[in-house]
């Protein structure tokens, strides 16, 4: 958990809380190795972008809040973790709430997969789903869930990783 | 397999039928200590609400279809679960089918998450995901898909649950 | 993984290239015995049908489409696989860009359901969620997710599988 918590603080950003559940579920579930986090919303300090990309929420804003998703997201994993143990991130499933026309997709949830590498490096790599939705949880642009891997800290175990990685 | 069975019954409720997949595929997967529930609909003895919500099927009706899903599903796990073990539910993947202007997906959603907790109690806390989108199979208001755990009766381990709880 | 190429081959078919990802993130993850294979879209050697089902895209060339995610999923799921391994497939989460009035979306997906069954046999039978929604990138008229297990050749473990199969 300590180099997680470096590498945030050496990026110049700060761990938020862990987030609130809008309802009757938690923010993350321990499943023997597996961490799996509740869908996110991008809020930040109470507030979050709203409305439907790209006519209301800029490309470059449901960008942005895709990493703030990815920050609540982290926030709710590591508060099911231990201090010796890290993590690495094995799965992200992305809805963008946007017109039937938006197509760009993987850019929004980008926001997210892009901040995982600054932070994991080759522990954040993961594979994805990226979807456009008609509609979200409080009129938020974006929501996105992620799967975490459990490991000993000092001891990642890289078992087949892709190969141009 | 017992104690979820009484507890079902202490609540007044019946197990339905595992349901019948609608193609393709099958109702439970188990994998290890895992088990994949497919995305399961508000089918009830033949009979489903139909329509996109809130205007055609209002949220009272798709809240309770969320919680004939959440029947369905546990039906469909307790499929492949054997008598000397037990359940615990670790993740929920809520579809609301709605107009785009729709924002209680949350709301929704608690029909399964809410019965859970009834029935699972400690082991019914969960990680969710709720969106919402255009179309589900044959124009069901809401579709959710589950994860749970396998134990043994009698041994629940909580692990890692989330400290508030 | 023998046995899954002679089956490819036995049908005709060719594993394709394994799929380059549209943005930041692997084609599959490998997680312990647990493979999660990104969202796949039915690119064929450069080529991809775009549109909506089922006014651009019909039901036929959506299902048809639907087999090519099956097989650019398999030749990335099969990237992370030792020569020794062999692959049970145990979750599939499809998502067809289509107009809110359609509802055959099991249909659809049954394209890449009906394949696995074909390639795998009884270690193709899977749990599987289906959805329809308004945007899929690249403007694609089917996405769709895969879990997989990962077995030592010639052991297959079949613990729980449902009893009607």
């Amino acid at each position: 958990m300590k180099r997680i918590l470096e590498n945030i603080s050496n990026l110049g950003m700060t761990l938020p809380e862990c987030p609130q559940p809008v309802a009757a579920y938690i923010p993350a579930c321990r499943c023997g190795s597996l961490i799996f986090v509740s869908g996110q919303l991008p809020s930040k300090e109470g507030k979050m972008p709203q409305g439907t990309v790209p006519n209301v929420v800029s490309i470059e804003e449901a960008y942005t809040a895709a990493g703030q998703c990815f920050m609540n997201g982290l926030a709710a994993a590591l508060s099911v973790l231990k201090a010796d143990e890290s993590l690495r991130l094995v799965q992200m499933q992305g809805f963008v709430q946007c017109a039937p026309e938006f197509k760009e997709i993987p850019q929004v949830i980008n926001g997210a997969s892009e901040l995982a590498l600054k932070i994991f490096g080759a522990e954040g790599t993961h594979a994805r789903t990226a979807v456009g939705v008609a509609a979200l949880p409080k009129n938020a642009p974006v929501e996105i869930a992620f799967t975490y891997q459990v490991e000993k800290e000092g001891s990642p175990k890289f078992e087949g990783r892709y190969n141009w990685l």
